[in-house]
């Protein structure tokens, strides 16, 4: 029989959650601070607790989605005896210092915590491809990862509870850059293409299969950046930077905003100044640390 | 048993073209202007052409790789009797009225035309994963598809022969944004990580990862940008404002350039500003077209 659950916060997402959790037939109880929310989840078939308290002590895994940390603390801290042997999973957005203070919290109070983040908006909630990231113990990981995949597909990242929100920025930070790079091409594309211009949809057919290679100069390039030696394997950051000077050329040209390719062309431009220019793209990540506050 | 094919130019990426050729098993003639580059190639079982219009006339496909357009038409302008009937692939870089014009060349002369780009480095040419863009008849590259396999994975991008250079600018250049992106990511986690930072090589893990959902964002998006519609289906504009403002603070924290941050912010900012901020990412498109000479 599929595990019981307890979820603490019906906001969007804690509801979204909730409901997956229902949908994929675990026992789940809700509880929300402002009642009348778990309306539409019990008509689902979730139960609603009458307190925070007697929601946590109802199953061995309890999910905790607020709007902050603060928040989290307010709810949390009268159910240290409550959780003691539980599992607690924190998908409340924060940074890297509350994570693994309410992480130290859970320690002290013998609870098992995960600190979590679902890559996705409410409605992406319980897709089997969303990617969920935890940082924790990896055992209290196995041990609800059956359950925790009716949200989406979980990945451990380590133990430090920490982890989750580092990688959402970077994560966020990837996400950015490519779609922005998406658009830039998107729009390139369009303003010159042949017979009124590529529309989106068929470049992003082929820029999708593209990211697959780009995927592969990743995998490629990231053992360099850990060992700090960039090999280019036949693609130097001089010849790289000679095609990005057509890319922000023909961007003007056609009507595009060069700002974004002129600002990956002055980076390359200072590697190469630098005498990098026989180097990987990956060389690129040393200029990228700020050195002697410049 | 497989076609004939002559590769003409035996530079880096003609050699490795030629090399794949033979690899796959097809009969491949080759030709360079100055001698002795045929060498290896012959060893392999290549055979070499007294002459590009002995080449030319070897095979029905006829591939070819030189350093500008300009040695293209040098090349090629005495050809017109050996290759009319024939297909001339152009894997030659350059830019998309270059290849308009040979396409036009060509149609004279009754030549068959595909102009390409093929999307690596030459040793990655002749892996199954590698990306061939075409431009150029339909009926051309189905005729020639099986052979230009030996390559990588050939993409009929459409009628135009200027569509393979208008992609790969535009591709490269969400290679550039995507890569800076991970880049950035990167040395971000491994700057504040636990333990020490978290490795370039477990970041990429995830990334890649993270980029098949990315991936499903452009999908998504795609379509709204034909259509000048951007519903938000949950992820507004306001609230990936919010969220890069975090990511350029936890990069000046952690002594990151947050240019690239900073960039996005200020497109971002702009769409907001002017009334976009319940729309998708995708608005941000028309924020990339320069308007007003601004």
């Amino acid at each position: 029989m599929a595990a019981r659950v307890s979820v603490l916060g019906l906001g969007a997402m804690g509801g979204a959650l909730a409901a997956a959790f229902v949908s994929a037939g675990h026992p789940t109880t809700v509880w929300n601070r402002t009642p009348g929310r778990a309306g539409e989840l019990v008509g689902k078939g979730a139960e609603e607790a009458p307190s925070a308290a007697a929601a946590a002590a109802a199953s061995p895994l309890v999910v905790v989605c607020l709007a902050t940390y603060d928040a989290v603390r307010e709810v949390l801290h009268p159910l240290g005896g409550e959780l003691a042997g539980r599992t607690l999973v924190n998908l409340t957005s924060g940074s890297p210092p509350s994570a693994r203070e309410t992480a130290a919290w859970a320690e002290e109070h013998g609870v098992g915590y995960l600190d979590g983040v679902v890559m996705t908006t409410p409605p992406g909630i319980g897709t089997p491809d969303v990617l969920q990231l935890y940082g924790g113990p990896r055992a209290a990981f196995d041990a609800h990862r059956g359950t925790l995949a009716a949200l989406g597909e979980p990945v451990h990242l380590g133990d430090d509870a920490a982890l989750s929100s580092v990688y959402d920025m970077a994560l966020l930070g990837l996400m950015w850059s490519a779609l922005t790079g998406w658009l830039h091409g998107a729009v390139l594309i369009g303003a010159d293409g042949p017979g009124g211009g590529v529309t989106a949809t068929a470049f992003t057919e082929v820029a999708r299969r593209w990211m697959r290679t780009v995927g592969t100069f990743m995998t490629t390039y990231a053992p360099q950046i850990d060992a700090g030696s960039y090999p280019a394997e036949g693609f130097p950051l001089d010849l790289h930077l000679m095609t990005m000077n057509f890319l922000s050329h023909a961007s003007e040209l056609r009507g595009v905003s060069s700002a974004l390719p002129d600002l990956l062309t002055a980076l390359t431009s200072r590697a190469v100044e630098e005498g990098h220019g026989e180097d990987s793209y990956a060389r690129l990540v040393e200029f990228l640390r700020v050195r002697d506050k410049d």
